[in-house]
């Protein structure tokens, strides 16, 4: 008998035919023979309802009372999954993140879990219940107040329970069939991965793919608990998150490249003429840190002998942009840098593969490829499993087809490999 | 400085805006110098929505998952009402049944409080925050589970907080200005009643007044804890619902009667032809207590000597009405009475006045009136400080209006009696 913790998210509860459709098929995993931990969001736009609820009342809502508000819509999920599993004729349980102790530090909105004592949860697996858990909540441990864990919080949830309870898997469901080679919006001939390591799927997250959140990898990857990422509207297998994909009987040789990335949410930063002297650019990224903003690539230009000046140039969310700017504007003056320039239409493609790392030629094909297809590299940026450059906005779609074609990722090339075919 | 305890219904808290006007007047309360503690309902129809989607999803929701789905109302409202306070720039924090110290049995949808201790309150008010507390629920004691108060909730919840916190008094807010003679809608002279007695207020609830819950008084009068019912949508005094109303400068003589009250929800149950033996009426009475039916008038007719047989009638809340006559109709062949019949079109009609203790002509005067107005009586009730009787429903209003003139309680001769004049 296995324990089987399972997400499902908003869109997968946003009615009572969807809600009662995701309670057969937990009914179905528990009549398998198996322990059954269920982690469930606010049904549909719930959180946006409230939200808009709150701007109404104030614009500038307390954190402690916004986690309070938002933790209603998961309660109200909850328990109608419970009814739902109930009227199936199966005993469950709904649970608040508090009594399935997520136990998180203070920082409301944005709260990180600091223990996890799941005592009713084993107490209702061990009666046969089904444990319903709310996602995206927990209670702080110095003021005992109910907090959210922000962005990506519900698959946290379920790691994080998952990984105390020792659980054999935690499915991740969703609305696509698991992690993809490429947006299929973007690329018609993107598959699904398969099997993906933790380090890849982390690297996906952090380059814009949406299916899994960093932080829920990364906490898998602590436990090396594996992730099943599936789709709550089909019974297929998805793609799995694990430490070494290419065990368990897979005996083809790991791809190089397991999958093109993209975001389009951030922006560039350039500084201009910043004096080439020590502890400026430090004090520049002091300023912006002091501000809580994000930085992701950063450029340095060669500094030209002419005029002791040089160009810093970073990407930073295209949210974080006004913030930025404005606390940069605040040093110009005792940094003595020339200008500021801001740029929001810029994207970011990067490839990632754990065969990169014995494979040498990766860059040069890629950029020849994006060459041919007329793509501009802005800035370029690499990790040991990872090649990013920033194109311009209206250059992403070229690249990332450009990209998962010369790296064999169509998925009528990948059939021609496994039928022996010669691809075209 | 006192020590505040409101109540707003959910009529008060039903959009952002009359949030935001519940703000205001709990920030004047805070202002004046008291220490304030809020308990709130969920807003508007918020309670019948969740209750509409719990329906979508089962016809028989578990009673756990029940209370834990409607305890997201008051959540929802709390929260608001503490950031609208916020905004006004005073210090508020919410607080769930389960964190205010509201400890229940574990009878879920109408769970009885049996403790609060409300040590996070006291820990507020202490360093000057307004306290907001979700009405309407609590935590079981055995269970831990989130239960539900049932009926009145809200109510009982302020009551109970205010008493457990030694408050000074307990405002409960709502959309008229207090407890009237009579309902207004019926009686146009109608007035209101400045001071009430627990007793009085309590007779007026069970007899069908709506303003107040007969549990919330009960649990005022064991602590003997002033209430004082007014309006959210002005700020004239209300009705004082006190131990003594006479005390405190107030010298005018107690009136005979304090008010009329009336109640369409009863139905009346008739047992024809029950034979005239020991422990048929308990045989009877027993069978509708194990199906759970409120019974509240009984008559049994005096025996006829030819037959040897009896009819009982008995009033119970119309809701009950199928449950009763299945339950008697399993044991009619057991008990030998002829036939049930089932009557939902009366109404009853209840004069309340402590006063009556000392009056004895007081149920001669009401019956006279009834006449008068062409009233037919079909059963009579009498308490101390009470006199009830059932006629046809379409007799209710001519009955209340009779009734409420011939005791004085017409607002124009009160203001003659008042200012020495002579009345009509």
């Amino acid at each position: 008998m296995a324990l089987v913790v399972q997400k499902y998210g908003g869109s997968s509860v946003a009615d009572a035919s969807r809600i009662k459709r995701v309670a057969q098929r937990i009914v179905a995993t528990k009549k398998a023979g198996n322990d059954v931990v269920v982690i469930v969001s606010a049904m549909g736009d719930t959180t946006d309802e409230l939200l808009e609820l709150a701007q109404q009342v104030t614009p500038l809502p307390p954190g402690r009372e916004l986690d309070m508000l938002l933790t209603a819509g998961e309660r109200i999920s909850m328990a109608l999954l419970a009814m739902a599993i109930a009227n199936l004729g199966h005993e469950a349980r709904s649970f608040t993140g508090s009594q399935a102790g997520v136990i998180t530090d203070s920082t409301h909105g944005k709260a990180r879990i600091i223990d996890v004592t799941p005592g009713r949860i084993q107490g209702a697996l061990e009666i046969g219940q089904i444990a319903i858990v709310a996602g995206f909540q927990g209670v702080s441990q110095d003021t005992k107040d109910i907090t959210t864990l922000g962005r990506g919080g519900s698959d946290t949830t379920a790691v994080a329970l998952a990984a105390a309870l020792d659980a054999d898997v935690c499915e991740i469901y969703t609305d696509v069939d698991g992690i993809f080679t490429a947006d299929p919006r973007i690329v018609s001939a993107a598959r699904q991965i398969p099997r993906i390591s933790y380090e890849e799927a982390m690297e996906m997250a952090a380059c814009g793919a949406k299916i899994l959140h960093l932080r829920c990898v990364e906490y898998a990857r602590r436990f090396d608990l594996p992730i099943h990422v599936r789709s709550s509207f089909s019974s297929r297998e998805g793609t799995w998150v694990v430490s070494d994909p290419n065990t368990e009987g897979n005996e083809m040789e790991q791809p190089i490249i397991s999958g093109v990335a993209h975001d389009r949410s951030e922006a560039k930063i350039t500084v201009v003429g910043v004096p080439d002297k020590v502890g400026e650019a430090a004090a520049i990224f002091k300023t912006l840190a002091a501000a809580e903003v994000n930085i992701d690539m950063i450029v340095q230009n060669i500094s030209a002998a002419a005029t002791g000046r040089t160009d810093i140039s970073f990407t930073l969310p295209s949210d974080d942009g006004a913030v930025a700017v404005t606390a940069l504007k605040r040093i110009q003056e005792q940094i003595g840098f020339e200008k500021i320039l801001f740029d929001d239409q810029i994207g970011k493609v990067s490839l990632v593969g754990a065969g990169m790392r014995s494979h040498p030629g990766v860059t040069a094909k890629f950029f020849g490829a994006l060459a041919d297809a007329g793509v501009n590299i802005e800035m370029i940026s690499t990790s040991e499993i990872r090649i990013s450059v920033i194109v311009g906005q209206e250059d992403v779609d070229p690249a990332v087809t450009a990209a998962h074609r010369a790296f064999d990722l169509d998925v009528d090339q990948v059939e021609a490999v496994v039928y022996g075919g010669t691809g075209r």
